[in-house]
């Protein structure tokens, strides 16, 4: 199925990867999907996917082409679904919309469905190809893609530090270690998350939020209206059972879930939030089983901003996937509080591996993005 | 004096730059300067400065212009000499040859000469104008600009750490935590230096030679042929006085200085090796003193490269301009050893501030330059 592909079809895959990025911030947990709908070398229908059960990308393409659909090529980032959902099937739509050829950058990463629609689409008589700029297509969902490949969700780390790794002082003081533009980025995250996972001790000690706040959004403010911001579900591991609904945590009211060891609590909690019990492993809670838990509510794309031990304990598991560092140009001095704290790690051949992706300046700070490795 | 060059003006001197810049590993302790000499828009003549002893880069372009530079146009990167020294003054070089302009990226930075040899050039009736490509001028010569300003070396500290800020696992184990190419550019940062200052602690328990091995110099082997090999001076600070001659650091036959506090040593030292004595605070050896005994020996670009506690006290007492921060892809947990240690520092506010000024791969690890600032 996989062919050379023309200049053509590269720069018109290439608008229907820009298109899915468009729904960055709000198809979570759908993937990014776009499309875009090709008559006699003029672009007759594009479109993408904004939110989970609105239309699918190549709804909204072909809707946009109407009859000039007829005898077209359709590119689009995501093998078509085949399955009737809250939607019928896409590839049934292209079918009927009686298109000639569809381009596909990615099959989809369900091993049990994968293959499916583009058996559709061949058997129907269309001429189908597969694998044009399969990287950015992989780039755009790799919460969802690892969700559907692995049964578990794909984990990113936050953290920030000076450059020489400390995240406080001795003290405990540590607001603020980097710059405005840095914690904005961390905004972001957080919005493009399906969920954010912390601890309760941050929910506790630094009577942390974690929701998104429109107004540190920067240059996103413009896109996404005030009331309409999605809020990442928030995810807070107690497993001592210490939070109460008190905590200023609980005053935003956008979906929560609490996973604790199953240990009584005789509060009232608002509507918005659940408890999810989990297994515990000598008495710290089973993190695999925490992230299962998530995947199996859909949630692909957690964003983990909690402190070292946590963050730590995750990453020791090698339940982490992507770092994101910043570090402030500060030197703090040995006497700070750690980055990160890995116990187990005793030899330098058990140090965690990484590979560095990304490295930008956001303001005055550094940001790093780096995929951790398998040994 | 300052004027509007034209583009061949800035063409020309970009030339004279990147001439200045063929010095980098050789010119110590003398400044890197380049010359372009220019004749009805032909470059006519070109040189730079190779090595202390040798003809600066002014006596190099004339020569090669010849009658050529009667009526023409010189660039220089620094501003002509206007003294007799190991050479007679370049100034008078360009007055003999009959130079019709002169064009300077930067003045003298010695206070007490600046200005010299551009009033000798005018009194000649040259016409001189200076400025031109002076940010790029300045960077060539941090150490030699540095202590001519202050009478105090440039000090430009390394480190090399994992992402999470650490040098070492708990056990000490280190070897190693940056990658093979990261170890080559420390090589080149030897190799540009005036001199290099560690601890009689890295001397005495790594074992650490501390010269520039050819070998490791990746690409610069081509251009620096070994036999010929300029090293950079080897200074150790030995509070304790606890160096014996039998130590491999004392192997390699090349220019040392032990800065101890005046405890007497029996030992016999090669001919190579200079003892020099500064004043203690404390029980602990004077940082200033021992820059300034530097400074007065003509070692203008230092490179400091030690462990985390040394490295901390000249960061401590702002004796720091440049720091180059190794960063492999690893983390290696909380238990790991620091990268610096400044135990003033207990305020976020007192924590040292730097600002990046490069940020590269090196092989897999990251490299940041960046420089210490004044609040």
């Amino acid at each position: 199925m996989s062919v050379n592909f023309s200049e053509a079809d590269k720069q018109h895959m290439a608008l229907a990867i820009e298109l899915a990025k468009k729904g960055h911030y709000t198809t979570s947990p759908n993937p990014r999907v776009g499309c875009v709908i090709v008559k006699n070398h003029e672009i007759v229908g594009k479109g993408f996917h904004e939110k989970a059960g609105e239309p699918h990308a190549e709804v909204h393409a072909l809707r946009a082409a109407g009859n000039k659909a007829n005898g077209a090529t359709a590119y689009v980032t995501l093998e078509p679904c085949s399955h009737y959902g809250r939607t019928p099937p896409c590839a049934l739509g292209l079918i009927n919309a009686n298109v000639r050829r569809v381009v596909i950058a990615m099959v989809d990463p369900n091993p049990q469905v994968s293959g499916n629609g583009i058996k559709m689409l061949e058997d129907a008589g269309i001429e189908v190809s597969t694998g044009l700029l399969e990287d950015e297509a992989l780039a755009l969902n790799p919460g969802f893609i690892h969700l559907m490949k692995y049964g578990m969700p794909f984990v990113r780390c936050k953290l920030a530090s000076s450059l020489d790794g400390k995240t406080a002082m001795a003290s405990g003081e540590s607001k603020w270690i980097t710059g405005a533009l840095a914690r904005e980025d961390v905004q972001r995250l957080r919005a493009q998350s399906c969920a954010v996972i912390t601890s309760a001790q941050s929910v506790i000690t630094d009577n942390a939020k974690m929701n998104v706040r429109w107004d540190q959004l920067g240059e996103l403010k413009n896109s996404y209206p005030k009331d309409n911001l999605r809020q990442p579900v928030r995810v807070v591991i107690d497993s001592k059972s210490r939070l109460t609904p008190e905590l200023e945590f609980f005053s935003i009211p956008s979906k929560i879930i609490i996973i604790g060891t199953g240990l009584e609590n005789n509060h009232t909690w608002p509507h918005f939030v659940e408890h999810i019990t989990v297994k515990s492993v000598s008495g710290q809670i089973d993190l695999e089983d925490c992230l299962q838990q998530l995947a199996k509510r859909g949630l692909n794309d957690i964003l983990l901003e909690c402190g070292a031990t946590l963050a730590g304990a995750f990453v020791e598991q090698n339940l982490v996937h992507e770092l994101t560092l910043y570090q402030a140009p500060k030197l703090l001095g040995g006497d700070g509080k750690n980055l990160i704290e890995t116990p187990s790690i005793t030899k330098l051949s058990d140090a965690k591996q990484l590979s560095i992706d990304e490295m930008t300046m956001v303001g005055n700070d550094i940001k790093i993005v780096a995929k951790l490795t398998e040994k």
